[in-house]
């Protein structure tokens, strides 16, 4: 087992880059968008279909795994990938993100967080040692440091409270890690949209010589443009050599332009709750299958897509199928979408092989998603 | 394209058969068991993994593809084969039991049936010749006769009545079908449980010539000594050169007994129904994987099964799908029962090929599904 490691193949720490992670359960090429498998499963999708369209890692969820069906119980399954059938790479997030958003009665301390189960009211206490120990117990080949993720909008000074606790997090998380061939543990820089905190984590965080990464606290209500302004005054002063990961991004054109400000790696779990949604994502715009124009339509959703969803059927079945609830509307449709965003990182390492990402960039603008989900014909 | 045609390869009029029935999109190997796709989708299953299971035929609902997305759509569209990705072969019922069962404000006269649809209250109108018109327009390869299945329990001359006008009805039927090269139409054998009435509806379709006879009014509530006590006094009256369908049946046992008293084809939402509420067959008995004792069961639900429930999963997993609600465990537990009720007619057609099929009938009642579904461990 080799080492985890970073290799850059083109680029540098700004603009578009080339690489491929090395982890103990496989390589990853990037850019790279991870789908998300929560509670150990890629919502309405065989784990097979998920490789099938281009994914080579996908994420679970620390906050979800450690409440049901426990990690001590993956761990005694051998590990989550067994578990859920997914031989390769994994990256886990800490909880911290989970903690905020779903748990209830919410305690934070220098400690860590005391919280009660969105599930069952049971009262648990997340620590960055206990965080990391859920992650080795799951087998993650990416472990992501203990953090909180700062709210938005949010005052400066709270920012900087905020942050300085993650950093004092990502340390005892850094050495909470154990070091094995193979599994790597990625930092996450915090900051909001101030310019100098996110200057102030990345210091803090290059010392702890982390594996890789992560730019927490956007993509949660500060909108394209500021979120893409903060990676400007961010991507450039993390180090090169390792890769950088956009947390909980995004959209397509949010992926454009975060690969040309340097990003390596995005989650989301648009493609799937889409999928279920009857929300399509296609070269020229989403797609509502809701929508009664396309009862009688028997072209596939998009012509060009090599996806089941549109080699095998028209828009008139799948908008059918949302209209009678029958499930394989949901999991042709999150194949659907999961193919987009593997087509589109696949189309943007491509373009960056061939030096010709401005190029592409400026197309995906012309013609790619703008959120103007009826404008589509 | 050749005819409609049944080929008996082995047996007679009475007991276990072996047979091939030839339509207009392939050959189906007789004892058969047909998946229900209802709503133009076999639930929670791509139409490719129902084909890997080792189904040949599929079933679709005339009531419910009436109703949405409309018949004459689907004909607009290429028909039920490419609207829904099966290229294999469709029987369709004729919609009349389920406007017994789910529309609203029924009213039956000579003519057919008046009634209000379930989904959106529509007032709609069923006879004979609208629903064999419909079968065609959704491209049927068996195309069932237009019948009134008599409620049980149910008073002999209330029997013997609507079975005389399923009888009218059947011969409307006939007469409204367009014989089409590969494409067949099967009377329905209605009578309840009485024997001199079941002979007396066999001796009315005779003379009209189908290409296959149904076993209607069964499976309702009667039990399976009753049911199985009607197939005797039935199958020895059928012709022995046509195709039998039991409509509706049914469960492991059923099926072997009812292959026992000559019957072929089979259909039932038992694998699918079962397989969304956790509760997977085996060929031990019935399994409930909501059960807690699972939670830490690194056991596939059944060693030898080669469907990917069994082959890539635990029960642990399984378990926890059904307790996190994730698609998935419908998916994966679908498809396990699915591949029990193909593997079981496959094993039933190898036993009567090579003439032990006493003895698998009696290793089936020896060690297969009872039922009891706690007492599996």
């Amino acid at each position: 087992m080799s080492s985890f490691h970073f290799e850059l193949l083109k680029g540098t720490a700004q603009g578009p880059r080339l690489g491929r992670v090395h982890t103990a359960h496989g390589v990853i090429e990037t850019p790279a968008f991870m789908p998300v498998g929560t509670a150990a499963t890629v919502k309405a999708m065989h784990p097979g279909d998920v490789a099938a369209t281009g994914a080579q890692i996908i994420l679970g969820n620390t906050y979800h795994l450690m409440l049901r069906p426990g990690a001590d119980r993956i761990a005694r399954l051998g590990g989550l990938h067994r578990f859920m059938n997914w031989p390769g790479p994994i990256l886990t997030d800490s909880g911290g993100f989970q903690v905020m958003s779903l748990a209830q009665l919410r305690k934070i301390t220098e400690d860590g967080v005391t919280f009660q189960s969105h599930i069952d009211g049971q009262k648990e206490h997340l620590t960055p040692e206990r965080s990391i120990d859920i992650q080795r117990q799951l087998d993650a080949d990416i472990t992501m440091a203990f953090d909180e993720c700062t709210p938005f909008p949010c005052e400066k000074d709270e920012a900087a409270t905020s942050m300085a606790l993650s950093m004092r997090w990502a340390k005892r998380s850094r050495e909470a890690f154990q070091d094995r061939p193979g599994y790597g543990i990625f930092g996450i820089v915090q900051g909001s949209v101030f310019a100098d905190l996110r200057r102030e984590s990345i210091e803090a965080l290059l010392p702890l010589d982390f594996h890789g990464h992560a730019i927490g606290g956007l993509a949660v209500g500060e909108g394209q443009e500021m979120m893409l302004k903060t990676l400007d005054v961010t991507t450039p002063f993390l180090p090169e050599a390792k890769p950088r990961y956009l947390m909980g991004v995004g959209k397509t054109l949010d992926l454009v332009e975060s690969v040309a400000r340097g990003v390596d790696m995005f989650d989301c779990v648009i493609p799937t709750r889409s999928g279920r949604n009857a929300q399509g994502f296609t070269k020229r715009g989403t797609v509502n299958l809701m929508n009664q124009r396309h009862a009688d339509d028997p072209r596939p959703l998009e012509e060009d897509c090599t996806c089941p969803a549109c080699r095998h059927y028209s828009r008139a079945y799948l908008h059918h199928l949302f209209k009678a609830k029958e499930m394989l509307g949901a999991m042709l449709l999150s194949w659907h979408n999961l193919q987009h965003f593997q087509d589109l990182t696949a189309a943007m390492r491509a373009a960056i092989a061939e030096d010709r990402f401005p190029a592409f960039r400026e197309q995906a603008w012309a013609s790619w998603e703008r959120g103007d989900i009826e404008a589509y014909a």
